[in-house]
């Protein structure tokens, strides 16, 4: 299936290990093997790189394993198309300009009949759900607050249009400014927060291992967010079923959650993603 | 000094024999030592990379070359830093959405004390007056059309938005959607238009040449805009001094031009720009 990869630090980190694993699911350890995104701050500026080859075997995901690209916000995206054409316009993450900032994009799942009316501000290039809902969102943000507002403003209004949107279907998405990174599960997301003491790691998709104690300072916190967990050997959390969550600094500051929480199984959601449609 | 490349054609040409040529000038044949940007369009689609090591080293360049990405339009900047921080948010092209299109920007030149208003629709993210012109012009064009207007209108629109904001000085630039390519010179910017018979060509910088009949086809037309000529054995044309043109399908099919058009020299253009503390 579509797979999302996240990472949201407070200070630069190297996502090189995290993404070995996830881009080894982009044709050899599964079958995504459509083509796949990724975005890196650095500042306030973005690092995009969009490739239609599988990720295990594309030169850009080789590239940014060679180049080691230290980051406080990450957004990835692995595709497998079931529907509608492969092309760049329609490669995830997605970018918009707002308030003065950029801002990141991917989705993983399918919105049925979802066509919100053309914003007066942000209009979709391609012919996805996905960007439409992303231009949704900003459409309604910049709509509403001429600057950016304060964070529980601004987490109270991305937690409204959510809610909104993923009435039309599946809506795993990851969205960031640089700054924070708002996280939604309609069905599967984990995520991991790593800071001291720091301990080894083994991916399970390669005999890759690294102990992140030589890597960085005690004073690290390094959250990562993945469509299912990375790592064999370390505890990670799952999101609720139409939980809303927003990282800063490598660690959740706000969270939206049903008072009474769902958590799918993977055997449920990779069967739910199924039967609507969507790539698995 | 920086320098602009781009490329406008009638069918997606591969640019590495140009983007070879000028990327040599970033750190080997010429001091362009602060890093680069190219963007490709693939329909659409944009791929953008940016880096900030220089160009003759990058490995961002090597990918660029290893990968024979094939593009109708391209805007290329290889960046020299004399004031300002280097940052990826500062790196050219720089780019939007307008219209339900992306639009790529570069520009070669110092306008002092350009500080347009914000704009309701664009704002820049990084602090060059490069970026603030680029989102000004679009703030201008998206303000005034609703949606993207005929060619005739357009060029007028551009060419008016051009002469207003070249009063404050040097504003030699390349802007495209993916489909048309608007070029302008206040210094120096060249041109050839391929086309067959094809013939052989030979870079300037480099011991490189190549026989564009063998990898053509006789319907092909290819416009490469430069800052200076690339090749030693063509004839490259001059844009004249505050002169817009069009490129669209390998071709000029809009041109503005003053009634009395003056010619820079290449020395004259360089001296310029020394002068006005633009990096060269």
């Amino acid at each position: 299936m579509c797979q999302l990869l996240g990472m949201n630090c407070n200070t630069p980190t190297d996502i090189v290990f995290s993404f070995e694993g996830f881009r080894r699911r982009g044709g050899l350890t599964d079958h995504h093997a459509d083509g796949f995104g990724i975005g890196f701050f650095e500042g306030k500026g973005v690092r995009l790189f969009h490739d239609d080859k599988p990720s295990a075997h594309s030169p850009v995901a080789d590239l940014i394993r060679a180049y080691q690209i230290k980051s406080e916000n990450v957004i990835a995206h692995i595709r497998k198309a079931t529907q509608g054409q492969t092309s760049l316009a329609n490669t995830h993450p997605f970018m918009r300009e707002m308030w003065g900032e950029y801002w990141l994009f991917a989705h993983n799942g399918h919105l049925k009949n979802y066509f919100p009316p053309a914003g007066a501000f942000y209009q979709a290039v391609g012919n996805t759900d996905s960007e439409r809902a992303f231009c949704y969102i900003l459409e309604q943000l910049r709509s509403r607050f001429d600057r950016k507002p304060d964070a529980d403003t601004l987490f109270a209004a991305v937690a409204e249009l959510t809610a909104e949107i993923r009435r039309y279907g599946l809506f795993n998405f990851m969205m960031s400014n640089g700054d924070c990174l708002f996280v939604h599960a309609s069905t599967l997301l984990h995520y991991i927060v790593r800071k001291a003491p720091f301990g080894e790691a083994h991916l399970l998709d390669d005999d890759v291992k690294v102990d992140f104690a030589a890597v960085t300072t005690p004073n690290d916190k390094v959250a990562v967010i993945a469509t299912l967990p990375l790592t064999g050997n370390e505890t990670w959390s799952q999101l609720a079923v139409d939980e809303l969550v927003m990282f800063c600094e490598g660690d959740i500051v706000r969270r939206s959650r049903p008072e009474h929480p769902v958590y799918m199984s993977v055997d449920e959601g990779l069967a739910i993603a199924r039967a609507a449609g969507v790539s698995v």
